[in-house]
C-alpha cells in the first residue's frame, strides 16, 4: 500500500475521512436539490460522485469545459452554467446529446447567444451588490421576458452574495445576506420561475431565501474559510519534500512546491508548526517553529517537526482551495496515511474534452 | 485563416514577432552555449525549439517532468535540472535513454540522490544571497570532491542570485550582481569545473563572471521585468472577451479570464487602456479608461476602446509569466492578427509523461 510519503512531490492530498465529513455535514444541512454543488472548487467528476452519494444530483459550474466534463461523466442530470457566455454552441452540443443544461443570463446578448447555440433553459442573473455579473435587480423582469420570446425556458433567477459569503462577522454576514437576497426575492417575483439559486459555503446556512445553494468551497476548504465559524474543515494539503537547508544560522528551509502548486491570491499557504516566509515558481522558503502570535490550531492533523530534515515531508494547506486544485492534475486520496484512490482532476482548463 | 478575435476565451495568445525579436536580441548578446535558456518560464518544447533556431542547445529546467519533455522532444543534448531532488531515478532514466543530464547538487543527500538515481553529472549549487537553495560557498570545494567520491562527474558550479534580477535600479542590479558572483567565482575556485552557471533575464548582460546564462522570462516577458530597462517586450496576453456590464451607473465591465488564468503572486495583470479592480475564479471586473497616474505606454500594441461593449474583447498582460503559463495547456501563436500555430503547453505538472 502507498504511504502518502512515498508520493511523488509536490502532490494534492485529499483526507477521504475529512472530505466525507464535510459532504455529510453539508447534506444534512442542505439535502438534495436544496444544495447544488459547485464543482469550480474542485475541478473533479471522481470528486462530484462522492457528492451524488451524499444526495446531490444537481451541480453548477462556472466553465463550458466543466458542463462537457460533468455531462461526460453521466453527471448530466441538471447542470446550470453560473456565468455568462456569448457563444453557447457547445452547450448547445451537450443538451442535444441529452444533459439538461441551464445557463445565466444577465443581458440582451448573453439571451441571444443562449438562444443562437440551442441552450432551451436559463436562469436571470441578478446583481445583488457583488461588483461582477448580473443584472439590475429591476431590469430582471424584462430580460425573463425577452428570454421567452426567444424561445428560451426561465426557470427562475440567481444572485450570487459574493462580497458578503468570506465575511468572518456571523452577524454582519447574515445581514449582508439578507440585504442581498431581498434583492433576488424582489427580481424573482418579477421573473417567475421555480428557482432561486444563490449562496456560497459561507453563507450555506443563513441564505434562506434561496431555495438552491451554490457551494463548491466546503467540500476541500481552504485557510480563508477556515476563518469562518464553519463546520467543515481543511481536507487537503500539498505534500512537499525539504529538499535544502540553509548554510549554518540562516535557519530557513526549501520545499519543493511554489507558485505553481497554489493558488497565491489569497496569500501563501499554512504550514502547520512553521511559517512560510515566500514561494518561489516551484519552491516554498520557510522556516520551523510556529510563529509567537499563530495560536490558531493547525487545520489540519499533522504538524512540522522541530528539526526537520533534507528529506523530510512536509504538508501546506493552500489559502484558496480553487485556483490551487487547477494547477493539479490529480488528486490523491488517503485514508489515514494511506493512499486508497487517485482522482483525475478532469474539469481543468477552457478547451474541449479530446 | 482564425483571427485572435476568433478564438475562444480565455486563450493565451504570443505574438510570433515580438517572441522572435526577444529571442533574438537575446541570441545577439548572449550566443549559443553563453545562454542556457530556461524552460520553466514557458513549459513549451516547441518554443523551446524556437530558441534552438536562434542558436541555443543547451537547457535548464526546475522539475523532472521538463527535463523528460525536452528529452522526448529531442532537445536532450545538455539538460541541467537547475534544482535539487531527493529522488534522481527519473532523471538516471532519462540520461541512461541518452540524453545528456546534469543535476545540482547542494547536500550530501542530494549527492546521494544523484548516484543512487543514475545521474552522471553535477553541478555544485552555491548560495550567492538568495534564501533559497544553494550550499555555502565555503561548503562547495568539500562538496565537489564528495561528489567525485560518489563516482559523479562535477562539472562546475551554479548560483541564481535572484534576489537581484528584479531590481530595477540598474546600479543596484549590478552591484547586487557583482556581490554574488565574487561568491559564486571563490566557489568554483574550490570546486573547479567548466561550468559557472548563473543569473536571469535581468542580469543577462551585466553578469560578466558566468559562463552561461540561467535566463527565461526573456522570450515571453511580463509587467514585473518590464519595469526594467531591458531590450525584450511583453509578448503574450491573455484574450477574454466581455461577458457582462454593470447596471447603470456603476461603470465596471466583467471580462471572462481570472484567477485560473493568471499567476497571481505579483498582482492583477494589466490591461493596456483600462484598470483591472480584481479577478474572481474565472472573471476579471475591470473599469475602461487609462488611470489619470497611469502614464506607462501600453505593454502591447493593442489598447481598450472608450466604451466596450459586450462581446468584446479584451487584451491582458500577467504580471508573472512562469506560474501564468502553467495554468494554459496551449498557447496560440499570432502573427498580427492572424493565428498561425498552436503550440502545446506540454512540460506543465509534475507526473511522468503517459
Amino acid at each position: 500500500m502507498t504511504k502518502i510519503d512515498d508520493l511523488p512531490t509536490p502532490s494534492l492530498v485529499v483526507d477521504a475521512a475529512r472530505l466525507e465529513a464535510n459532504l455529510a455535514a453539508m447534506a444534512e444541512a442542505r439535502p438534495g436539490a436544496s444544495l447544488r454543488p459547485h464543482v469550480k472548487a474542485h475541478k473533479c467528476t471522481a470528486l462530484a460522485k462522492r457528492q451524488v452519494a451524499h444526495g446531490h444530483r444537481t451541480f453548477c459550474a462556472a466553465t463550458i469545459r466543466e458542463i462537457e466534463g460533468m455531462a461526460a461523466a453521466g453527471l448530466g442530470e441538471d447542470l446550470l452554467l453560473a456565468n455568462e457566455v456569448l457563444d453557447a454552441t457547445r452547450l448547445g452540443v451537450v443538451a442535444e446529446q441529452g444533459a439538461r443544461v441551464t445557463v445565466a443570463v444577465d443581458s440582451e446578448e448573453t439571451i441571444e447567444a443562449a438562444a443562437r447555440g440551442g441552450v432551451q433553459e436559463v436562469l436571470i442573473d441578478v446583481n445583488v451588490g457583488l461588483p461582477r455579473c448580473g443584472c439590475a435587480p429591476e431590469e430582471a423582469g424584462r430580460l425573463g421576458e425577452r428570454a421567452r420570446a426567444a424561445g428560451l425556458e426561465v426557470r427562475g433567477v440567481m444572485g450570487y452574495e459574493g462580497h458578503v459569503v468570506g465575511n468572518a462577522d456571523r452577524a454582519a454576514r447574515e445581514e449582508g445576506c439578507r440585504v442581498s437576497m431581498e434583492k433576488l426575492v424582489v427580481a424573482h417575483a418579477d421573473v417567475g420561475g421555480d428557482v432561486l439559486s444563490a449562496g456560497g459555503t459561507g453563507t450555506y446556512d443563513c441564505n434562506t431565501w434561496a431555495n438552491e445553494i451554490q457551494a463548491g468551497s466546503y467540500a476541500l476548504m481552504d485557510t480563508a474559510y477556515a476563518t469562518l465559524d464553519l463546520p467543515f474543515r481543511q481536507a487537503f494539503f500539498v505534500l512537499s519534500t525539504v529538499v535544502s537547508i540553509a548554510p549554518a544560522g540562516a535557519g530557513y528551509l526549501i520545499g519543493d512546491a511554489g507558485l505553481k502548486a497554489f493558488g497565491m491570491d489569497h496569500g501563501n499557504p499554512h504550514l502547520p508548526g512553521g511559517r512560510v516566509l515566500f514561494c518561489s515558481d516551484e519552491h516554498v522558503t520557510f522556516l520551523a517553529g510556529r510563529a509567537e502570535e499563530d495560536t490558531a490550531p493547525s487545520p489540519i492533523e499533522w504538524e512540522l517537526g522541530v528539526s526537520p530534515k533534507i528529506g523530510d515531508r512536509i504538508r501546506m494547506v493552500p489559502a484558496h482551495v480553487d485556483p490551487t486544485l487547477a494547477y493539479h492534475d490529480r488528486l490523491y486520496v488517503a485514508d489515514g496515511e494511506d493512499i486508497v484512490d487517485e482522482w483525475p482532476v478532469d474539469l481543468r482548463g477552457w478547451t474541449p474534452i479530446d
